[in-house]
């Protein structure tokens, strides 16, 4: 599982500062989340090929956070995609991309599914066999959803000593690796964990941005592997999160703790800061596994 | 008259090129004309003071000459500006901003206005006592104009030895630079011509893209200062022009020299050409006095 930030800063994009957006790789996947102005061009930056992003996911509908979609789908569109695109994002935003396609008399040479949503609960939004991805209401001024990423179970792995040893068909591989007991050739029923290890553990991501400090998410992202959370400020700075909706580094830690994550990426900074590692060295005071998100910066979990 | 590039490549915004947007000072004045995304990042990038722009004018809502500019005035807004906002543009723009305005909540704290263009004919859009500006309808895919700025006649010059030898009353000052015969303290009549000079010949500005050759623009811009005319192609695929409504660099060319123009500038290249130099070599085979337009340069005239 691998994140590449393309954008981590809140409010407008700045010569050295781009707005929310960032590239998600799971399991073959890359899925693409928010896509604030500018992602278009951070996509090409980062070396991302265009043609693999097939699933686009709009936490809402703040400027910060989907003003690069127009011009990303437009683009798609110049470079002769054919490949099917699907965004995830509030009701409202297939209207907001069907009147400039209609203005500019420019229609999609590939398919363009929107899925609106309007759900204030976890919904199931995506699903294949390798993974699925989860809404997380969010607590914001506006229609908000973080999104959960969740890898399916990955299959048990074959001890291929003891299969060998115990004389079992090539046919019944499948059936290990999936946990079943199985027959060998002289008829004997073969316990599982005997021939199996257990599999990779399944991996999860869960982007919470942007929000308030919102417990009820904590049942949705409980032990998730890497949790992203929104710190806008800094707890001296606290005092703004209640008319903004946003978050302290502080907050986004406790969040963690409580949800008993992996790692925590904090991101979505204010511009009023000079630096960052003040919000590092404030989350640490509640939560240790703390990493800092930056513009052009990936991180492999 | 200060024209600066901030951008001047065709179709989609990359890592090295951006989409148009250009900044002419004229008078005082401070027109962005056109805004494809990345426009803000660039005005920062460029220390164009944010509150000095009051006047936006779109040539047609292709995204590459767009995208732009509803991030502009969310970042307007989120920067506390008073001052009014004046856009120019086709019928349409207005609808997808307040949309995007509607569905974020959020509401200009400064007066915007909107101009919305629908006249095929040439029109006069503004105008104060130093300047005025037109639409120049242009022959493109979707609706379109191009803009001419033009300076008011400056006034004319004194010429202090002569007026002091004259013996005309500082009273008659002002008539004098208006062009107008004055008595002076004898009661005799003194011939303008005779006390005064020409004045500095007033300036205009051309800003035509995207445009198919157009004979039809002539009488509008005739004996402009400067012409900024596209120049998508080169001669080489000027077949390309015919569907796509473009310009090559030979066309922009013959446009400046049946109009008498002072300079002509090119610009809104394909990205299929490494370089640009071909550009004005090409047009000077018609017209000798060329500039390339180049993202980030700044022109004095």
């Amino acid at each position: 599982m691998k994140l590449t930030i393309l954008g981590c800063h809140s409010a407008t994009p700045r010569t050295n500062t781009n707005p929310t957006a960032q590239i998600l790789e799971i399991k073959n996947h890359m899925f693409l989340i928010d896509c604030g102005e500018g992602t278009q061009v951070e996509l090409r930056r980062n070396k991302v090929k265009f043609a693999r992003v097939k699933h686009i996911f709009i936490s809402h509908l703040h400027g910060d956070h989907y003003f690069g979609l127009v011009g990303l789908i437009s683009t798609f569109r110049l470079l002769t995609r054919e490949t099917e695109l699907h965004i995830y994002a509030p009701k409202g935003l297939k209207e907001v991309i069907t009147i400039q396609m209609k203005l500019s008399n420019s229609w999609t040479n590939y398919p363009l599914v929107f899925h609106e949503l309007t759900s204030k609960k976890t919904q199931l939004i995506y699903e294949d066999d390798k993974v699925e991805v989860h809404t997380i209401p969010l607590d914001h001024r506006i229609y908000t959803n973080g999104f959960l990423f969740k890898e399916k179970e990955n299959e048990r792995k074959l001890k291929m000593n003891a299969i060998l040893k115990a004389n079992i068909n090539i046919a019944y591989y499948r059936k290990l690796k999936q946990g079943a007991d199985v027959e060998n050739d002289d008829g004997v029923l073969i316990k599982n964990k005997d021939v199996t290890k257990d599999p990779i553990p399944a991996k999860s991501y869960a982007f919470c941005s942007d929000t308030a400090y919102n417990e009820s998410i904590i049942p949705i992202i409980k032990e998730v592997s890497v949790l992203y959370h929104e710190s806008t400020f800094l707890d001296k700075n606290e005092a703004l999160c209640i008319p903004t909706k946003h978050s302290t580094a502080k907050q986004a830690a406790t969040i963690a703790k409580k949800a008993n994550a992996g790692t925590l990426v904090l991101g979505h900074y204010s511009t009023r800061y000079d630096g960052y590692t003040a919000f590092k060295t404030e989350a640490q005071t509640v939560f240790e596994n703390v990493l800092l998100a930056k513009d052009g910066k990936s991180f492999e979990f």
